[in-house]
Parts: C-alpha cells; sequence; structure tokens
C-alpha cells in the first residue's frame, strides 16, 4: 500500500539508489530493434554468452527472452544455438508485448542493445510493473544508455554477481477522457517515460487550454502547445522548449510552454503530488494533438481532457556510477563546456 | 532524529501542509521595519488588541513580543498600553536578536507587517529553529506576503482558534570555509531562505568557480556568479537570471548562472540531499563574492570555499490557502496573463 | 532602378519616415471583413464621410473602393447611398483582389479597419507595389493598428490636408522551387510582412534543413522548425520562440529557431542583402511545411526548397506619432512594466 | 560631410565590403602584448620580414611602427635589426598611444598580434579615424581574429599586392555629462567596439536607469545593469546575458538587459541612428557603474547620464573571407554544432 502513493514511491527509490541490491536474475529479456541486423547478432552474441556462462553453482547460465520476431530469423538461428547446447532449447524463450503487459515478473532484469529510443520503447512494453533496465549503447553513450557495449561481459558479471544500484525514474500516468453527448468516457492511458505533449497538431490556430491542479484552474495555456516533463524528460523536448535541466531523483512535474503567447509565461516545475488536468475548451475553435513520448498521436476535441499524474510504477534503470546523470549530459549536451573567448583584456 | 535528515524533514513538510494544526499559542512575536512610523502605530494596534482580546477560557489575550527598540518609542507608546490596563505590564515583551537566537521556543506565532523583505529578515533573526510564521501584507500582496493587513483580526481569530496549515520552506544552511596557509577553518554560517550568490564582484574578471557535488567535481563554472536558490527563492534572483519557478514543496536546489560564458549552461536543479561546495581555485586570478539572502556581502579569496546543504531547520509559513503559490505569482508576475495579439487571420 | 535594390529601398524608407509627405489622395480603399456586421457598418460610415466631406476645393470628397462583396450587401446598402446623393454613383466604388494585383496605383491611400489581422491580408492582397495603408483598431490599438477608430474624422482629415509620415516596412519575397525530376522549377511566390515559417508540420521527426546565404552553406537547422521574420514580425511569433524584438527602421533577417535540438541555436539576425535559400535535403526522412504570414499551408519535399530575399516591394504603413513602435510594444507586450518584488531589504 | 551621418557611414560600409580595395601601404603598425616575451619575438620577426621583403619595385620593404616599449627591449634587440641591414635605422619607428591619437593617417596598416583583447586594445588606442585593421591569431581563431599567424606571409602578401576587403565594424561614441550643481558637465567621452555597459557595481540595490531615444523617455530599466552592444559585441556579454547573434553589417544598437526585473524585458534592437541618454535618477537609492569594452570603470552619481550614438569613426578590420563571420561563430560558439539525441523512436 505503502508503494501506491507517490510519498511511498520515492522514499523506496531513493533507498534504492544508496546501496547495491542483489537480486536472483534467473531469466533475463534482451530488447532491440529487431530489423537492425547488426544488433539482431550482437543480441545473439549476449544470449549465447548468457546461457552457456556458469552461474549460480550450476554449469549453466540464466534463460533469456529474446523478441518473437527473432524466432524464424536467419541471423538469429535459434536452431544453431540449440544445436551447440541441446540444454538450451529449455532456456530460451520468446516474448511479446502480451507478455510484458500480463506477466512482467518473470524478467529478472531486461538488457536493452541500442540508442534511448529503445529504452522509451521498453517503458512503452511494461504498462504496470517494470523490472530493472540495464541498457547498453552501442555508439556513444545516450542519456540513458549509459553502459558501452563492448564491455557487457564485464557489466553484466557485475551486476549479476555483486548486485546493482537502481535509479527509480518517475513516470507519469496519462489518462485521455473523452466527451461522449456530455458524459465523460475513458479512453486510452498511457505511461510516459519523458514527456507528454499536447500542441496544435496542423492547426494554425493557436491552441488554448485550460490546466487544471487538483481540480483548481491554475491557468489557460496559450501557446502552440505544452510539454508534462519527468525530471528524465528534462534532457529531452523539454529542453528544446527552454526547460532546466533536473535531476531523475527531484519528485516533480515541468510544466514546458512551448512558444507561448505570452513573455511571462515561464517554464515551471509542479510537486509530483499534484492530479493535473489537460483540457480542451468546449469553446475553443480548434482540437489539440496529445503524444506520449513521441508515440500516439491522438486527437483531442472540444471538452475532452488528459489526466495526468505521477504513476505507481517507475522505471527501474540499473546506475553505472552515482554520478551517471551529470557525466550524460556533461557528453551529451557538452553542458557547460568551453566555447567563448574570454573578455576582459 | 529523523527530524535531522533531509528526507525526514521533507515528509513532516508535507504532512504539516495537509490539514490544518492547532497550537496552543500563548506568545506571538512582532517584526516590523522599528524605524517607520506608520508600521510602529499598527504593530501597537495589532499588539493591544491581541492581549485584549479574550483567549482559552481567560478573560485576557496573549502575550505579546515586540522589537525592543519600541520600548522607548513615543509612538508605541508602552506606557499608555499598560495604563490602560495594568495586568498587560507582564503581557508585553519585547525580543531582541539575541533572544531569537538563544530561545526560539519562547515564541509560539511570529506576525511579520511588512513586505517580502521582513520576512527574510525574519528568517535571519532565526538562525536554528523557526516558530510558524505569519505574514501580513500592507499593501499589494507579496510572494510571501500573503495575508491582507486589513482583515487581520479575521485572520488571527481563525488561525489561533481553528489552527493553522504550515508550509515547511526549505532553507540552506551556507558555510564559509576560509584558507589559513592551507588549513581550513570554519568562518561565517548562514541560514537562508532565498538564495546563496556567488559572483565577481567589482572584479572585471569573470569568475571562475569549482562546483562540487558530493565530493565530486561537478563543473567549473564561467560567469558573471551563480545562483543556489531554494525553491522559496525561485521567484526572486534566480528568475531574473533565467531559472524556473519552482513550487515550494518540491526538494531541489536550483543552480542559476549568471551571465554565463557558455551557451550550453542551462539552469540546473539538484536534489536537495546533495552536499555542495563551491570553491575559488588556488589559481583563479580574482577573487569572489558571497551574499546570502541579498545580504552579508563575504570576499572569497582564492583556496576558500561555500558548504551548502539543505538545512535541518526549514522555515514553516501559514498557509492562505491551498493555491497561494499559484495566486502570487499569477498576481505579483502577471504569469502568463495575456499581452500578445493573436497571430492567425 | 534605385528602387530596385535593397539599399535604394532602405535609403527611400529612412527618409519618408522623417517628414510628412503630402499626397494627392483622390481615391481611398477600405479593407476590412466583410462577413462582420459590426465592420460593415461602420465601413459605409466611413465611406459616406469621405465621399461627401469636401475636399480640394470641390464640394465633394474622394472616391471610395469598398470590397466587391458589399455590392449586393443589404447591411451596406449602397442604394441607399447613393440615392443620398445620386453623385456618389460615379464616386463608390468595388474593389477585388484581382484589381489590387493589377492596377495597385489606383488607390491613393488604404484604410483597414479591424486588428492586424486585417493588415496581413491587405499586404498579401497586394504582392506588388503598395498603396500607403492606414490603420484603425476598433478595439484596444495592436502592433500595426496605431489609429483609434473614435477620432477617424481628425486623423483622415489630418492626413488628407497636412500629409503623413510613412514607414517603409520590409517585406520578404519567398519563392517555393519544387524538384520535378530533378530539374527545380518555380513554384508559388509570396510576399510576407511578418514571417515565413518553416516546421516539421505533423511529422514526429524534426525538420532536418539545410541554409544557405549566397549560396554558401551557413547551418543544417535540427528543430520543429525554423522562423524567418522581417522586424515587422518580430513582435509576433519570433517573439514566443525566443527572438529579440526589432525595430522595423533596422534592415535585418531574423532567424529564429523553433525548439532547437542543440543549445547552441541562438536567434540570429541576418542582412537584408543576403539570399537565403532553406532546403529539405534529399536524404531527409520527413519533409517539411510552410506557411507565410500564418496562411497558405505548403508542403516541401525532399529536394524542394524556398528562396527568400528582402522585397523590392515594402510596405508602406502612416505613422502615428515617432514613437509609435515603443509604445505599441509597451502596451501590447506589457514590455518592461513592472511586476516583481524589491529583493534588497 | 556624407561620412558624419550614419547613413552616409553604413552605405560607405556597404561598398567596401563589396570588393577588394587596393591601399598603398608605406607604414605598417604591429600592436601586441609588450609583456609577453613570446609575442616580442614574434614581432620582432614580422618587423624583420616587412621591412626587408621588397616591394613596390624598391629593393626594401615598408616602414614598420613597434610600441615604444620594445625601444629598450633586449628580446626585441632593435639594435640587432639595425646592425642587420642600416637602412632598417630609418624604417623602424616606434608608436605611443599620443600618436595614434593625433596622427591616426600615419598608418596604412596596423596588424594585431593577439587575441580579441587586443583588437579592443586597438580600438582604444584609435578613439578618432582607425586605420585598417588585420588580425593574426596564435592559437585558436577568435571572433575578430581571423588571421591564422603561422601563414602570416602569405596573407600579408595577397594584401599588400593584390589588395584587401574591408569590413567596417560600427563603434558607439559614449560621452558621459557630470551634474555639477545643476549645470550638466561634458566628461570622459570613449569610442567602444563592443559594448558599454552600465550596472549596479557593488551596489545591492538593484539599478534604476532611464532610457531616453531621441529626448523621449523610452523605459525605466530595473535590473542589475543594462549592456549597449554593437553588432560586433553580440558575440561577447550581450550573448552571455541573453542577447541575439547579429551580424556585423546591420546598423543596429543591441539593448540587453542583465538579469531584468520583469519578465517580459526582452532583448531589443534599436536603430543606429537613435541618439541615447541613460541617465541615473536624481531620486535613485544608489549610483550605477559604466565600464567601455571592459575597461574605464566610471561611477555615475545620481543626476549623471552618457549619450550614446553610433560614432562616425567606425573600425575597418580586413576581411579573411566573405563568410568570415559566420564561421568565427560556428567555430567559436559551436553555434548550433549537434549535441542532443534524437527524440523519436
Amino acid at each position: 500500500r505503502l508503494l501506491r502513493t507517490a510519498a511511498g514511491v520515492r522514499e523506496v527509490a531513493r533507498q534504492l539508489g544508496r546501496k547495491p541490491i542483489k537480486l536472483q536474475v534467473k531469466s533475463v529479456m534482451i530488447v532491440t530493434k529487431a530489423r537492425d541486423n547488426t544488433l539482431v547478432t550482437l543480441t545473439r552474441e549476449v544470449a549465447h554468452w548468457l546461457m552457456k556462462t556458469p552461474r549460480y553453482g550450476s554449469d549453466l547460465g540464466v534463460n533469456v527472452y529474446v523478441d518473437e520476431k527473432l524466432q524464424k530469423s536467419k541471423r538469429f538461428d535459434a536452431e544453431g544455438l540449440i544445436k551447440s547446447e541441446p540444454r538450451f532449447a529449455s532456456m530460451l524463450k520468446y516474448w511479446t508485448p502480451d507478455l510484458c503487459w500480463t506477466s512482467p515478473e518473470k524478467f529478472d532484469l531486461v538488457l536493452t542493445l541500442g540508442g534511448d529510443g529503445t529504452v522509451l520503447f521498453t517503458s512503452w512494453l511494461f504498462q504496470r510493473v517494470v523490472p530493472p533496465i540495464l541498457s547498453f549503447s552501442l555508439g556513444s553513450l545516450g542519456f540513458m544508455t549509459n553502459f558501452p557495449f563492448d564491455m557487457y561481459k564485464e557489466h553484466l558479471d557485475k551486476v549479476l554477481i555483486e548486485g546493482m544500484r537502481i535509479n527509480m525514474r518517475m513516470r507519469f500516468t496519462c489518462t485521455v477522457y473523452r466527451d461522449s453527448k456530455g458524459q465523460m468516457e475513458e479512453a486510452e492511458q498511457f505511461e510516459v517515460l519523458n514527456e507528454l505533449v499536447i500542441d496544435r497538431g496542423p492547426s494554425p490556430y493557436v491552441s488554448n487550454l485550460e490546466l487544471y491542479g487538483d481540480d483548481e484552474l491554475l491557468t489557460v495555456i496559450q501557446a502552440d502547445g505544452c510539454i508534462f516533463s519527468t525530471p528524465t524528460g528534462s534532457t529531452a523536448y523539454s529542453l528544446s522548449a527552454g526547460g532546466s535541466l533536473v535531476h531523475p531523483d527531484i519528485p516533480a512535474i515541468l510544466l514546458t510552454p512551448i512558444c507561448p503567447h505570452t513573455l511571462s509565461f515561464r517554464p515551471m516545475l509542479l510537486t509530483d503530488s499534484m492530479h493535473l488536468r489537460i483540457s480542451v475548451p468546449r469553446s475553443s475553435r480548434a482540437t489539440a494533438y496529445c503524444a506520449f513520448d513521441g508515440k500516439g498521436r491522438i486527437e483531442l476535441k472540444q471538452g475532452d481532457y488528459v489526466i495526468l499524474q505521477a504513476s505507481q510504477y517507475p522505471f527501474p534503470t540499473v546506475l553505472s556510477s552515482g554520478t551517471e546523470w551529470f557525466e550524460s549530459i556533461a557528453r551529451t549536451l557538452r553542458w557547460n563546456s568551453r566555447g567563448a573567448q574570454q573578455k576582459a583584456w
């Protein structure tokens, strides 16, 4: 029950980040782009290494779930793997979006191979409880892909043997309500890890959105749109629109307007205990469009609204180091790196 | 002990804001500018009303502490008050900065008459435990002066009888350390409610500050200066320098550069559990200057540093309403109020 | 020939703004929203007053052109006007967009009744030479509607008798070129008074635009879009996106990115003598969309580009005062009007 | 007379930038930091090469003026130079600040060795007419030091033989007037190439400045200070304070507030034909401080003011290429260089 409240989630989150926790990892899920040939080859390599490397006193390793799309892939060659060691037949399994939805507890650890987009996709797969996520980067490290792939064996050995420090990243639960002849009906619901964006879409008219916090009207937003970002998303779209950088441990909802029509509409941070409702007024001459982590564009008609609140299902990522976040922004944004000339003489 | 940690302070803070607490208010302290004739007259009026209005079954009211500077003031006329009711002699008392430092528990409630500056002064008076603060505004309401003076009787009756909702505002403890022949010695220490500013002062050279978080070097700040602001201070200097508006319930340290020398140095929010150290490098060609809530300008020489951390002594203010903060920014900053023209035709 | 160069236009512009010029105004065109009943009634009133008020020694006034859509309007009641004075039959005429295009010299002065949108519409009507424009506002004054309607007689008398000071506002000539099997073909051309906007439209992908200045690649724009604004447009969309306010006498092209993907992409001002080409690379995965003064949304496919240059057809507006621009921004944007609190105490 | 007006200066400026002009360069002045040993050695090398390389049909080169401080420098070793070629005795001359002030026409070309600071110093030396300036950089190129030193022979040969393209950079003439018992008296006057800054200096109070344009009050500035920048200065302090990048050919005065107290006080560009007066009101509780190109800190007392106008003495710099400015900002500011991650997936 404690876990169901924002405060509880936050307190647990803080404790998890402090010291490594040891989990009995028996099944590892691997997420990657099944269409990318290079990634499929690497997925095979990691899966093979995980299954064959002895763990926990056994002479074999851990179970591996790969994307069901790879089941018949020649490049992945599941048959070849099993031929090399018949016992792999019971260890190599396949995940589907449906399985992630119904049985997330089957996965003790999720590896992602790719970029930050693959991490967002993983968040989308797990709409409820999320297993710990460890993200490898193939090229340069990203904001969320903090483990270099070329050292995957060392990193995985360390995590499986010594344990891992976890960063419980806040997500938002966004629920769309539609006006059906005056009755509000619940429609789509999404967990977002980066941000909810509501904008004017292709309409030439500026969007006019009413923002309610805990059922009180806070303001009317006249802008091209508005971004509701998690701290994790503060390095993404919100930053482009002028928002501040926010450490992922801070429990806050970032409200960042896109091209606002008033000069005084500064970005704002609200408490994560607030329930927000963003509504298209019935009198508005234009509709609005929602995007959830950049995906799932949905039209909001006059009278419709979205409810946004801190999720009870955070997104646990494995930390590469205690200053991981600072390193990622210095590296990726060149935050405060030197460029300008001295001015004094 | 729970109170001594940032997390504990925060959790207590959250619970206090939710429902009114009833305190047995037996002694009220009044803070105002003792040199302002109008304010002295109003102080007398409030003190008189507080002492004479029957409370808690007695036929008299509560004790009142006023500024010691008023003891001999003709305008305040303490003698006249006592003449009107001899029992006031034991009820009317005088506070000094020293008393606030040694015995803050003597005051059950502090009233401020004036503007936000008087609230900052009250924070400066209470460098350790702070009694609840209720701030009256004489003119237009400010960010922290949310009670209109002309209704002081109604507001005080309500607070004394029904209880009050408290906003535990974070403060920072800032400690200056000086390099004394290679040994670091603790020097000044201040509690700040709005912000610590470190800037180049009158020097034409840009300040070069090293910023450490939990003893790791986070960045080198090349700028005219840097603001370390509480959420309460997010509507003050930090806002002028480009910072976001941050709700006072959010546990965060705002880092807002002043005229930074790199285009990528965006304002940033750090967790309140981080210990910050801001240091003037020994190799720096210029010194730097600190100001604490706009006061107490101190020079930092090469090798000196300041330690900043969330204080264990927050600043409890009485809430006028649950949306007090939104109202104050809408009113004072004209946040997002309409100004621009429609652009479509 | 001098008029055909940016420098020439600018020099003539400067001289026109300095002292009133007297024009022999024989025909006045009135532009308004023909669907707005109130405006139609006011148009009738102004037309009547202009035709009946004796000018230039005659016992009648000047010719008036109204929107052809009013010819059969009962509310405008052209018949009634002519019945009141049969000689009006030859004085009351009708304009069409076609007439504005082919014979702009027929109009010695154009009045607009409405808001800034009506002024933009007038710019759109006159794609080549533009007569002087005097803009009345019915409600609060706008950036370009600087004459209050309730004093129209005084203002028109003054202008017709004493002359007028003219502000030659820069426009851009924007020409779309389409890739037709490798051959570039000229397509749409528009004069814009405020801005050209090129953005990603409904695409989720960020636009990737190549910007060439005088045929040299200046930069690749990765952003939601980019605004190319005149100084006149600096108070419109460009301002929302973070651009500076630019006095309309400054010969410059404002380049203001919308949500750029790099922190160092600051708004920039280019010289008006530069020819810009904005191109969607053939390798781009998304197309882009153009809007001209907020109108005429056009898709740019891979390989297409737009050429933008300072127009040889500026937009002459009648000045209400020498500090008209400063007054309009103070009034409309509340530029630098007081809101924040004092911080010192 | 044409040269004395802003418009005239601008028109001449534009023509100079278009095509190379050939000047008969008979005397070259070299400016550098006389205290920097490396620079003194290089100055000797360049001086020697200039004097010995045959020009204009003669078997010797051009006259060279070096800093008078080098006359007795052992490192510069003037004696040694003359010993190597006795005719150098009449070719090697020494400049003083006084000579720059009284006889700028003695120098046909000025070379600077160093950084942008050395270019600002050269601007300070020539308070009236300025010879063409060619600036070498020893390390990485700066905003104004666009010629790499290691190719100085090639660059100088090209310039002396084929001619040079000139960028006439605007300067401001700033004149301080002091209130002497109610009479305004002219005091200091400076030409600035980058900016005039007026700020609160060490005062804790915000500066309150009245800004007049052509004798009309435009606004009252409540801020830490205000920057009045040339387009050349748009890459310096103005940029740190949030100003736009402005191409040096645009005739404009940038007004960029430093930490303004109102959210609507956006940076603004004024026409270069405007005469500005910035005044400390007699009623102000604080004084203000001026700096001219970062130098010459002067206190403005209550009642004092500064007059700023476009100078009739622009600062001609030799262009390295037609896109020099774009290259300098891309190089030095990393303008719009890639850092952020893709957001779509």
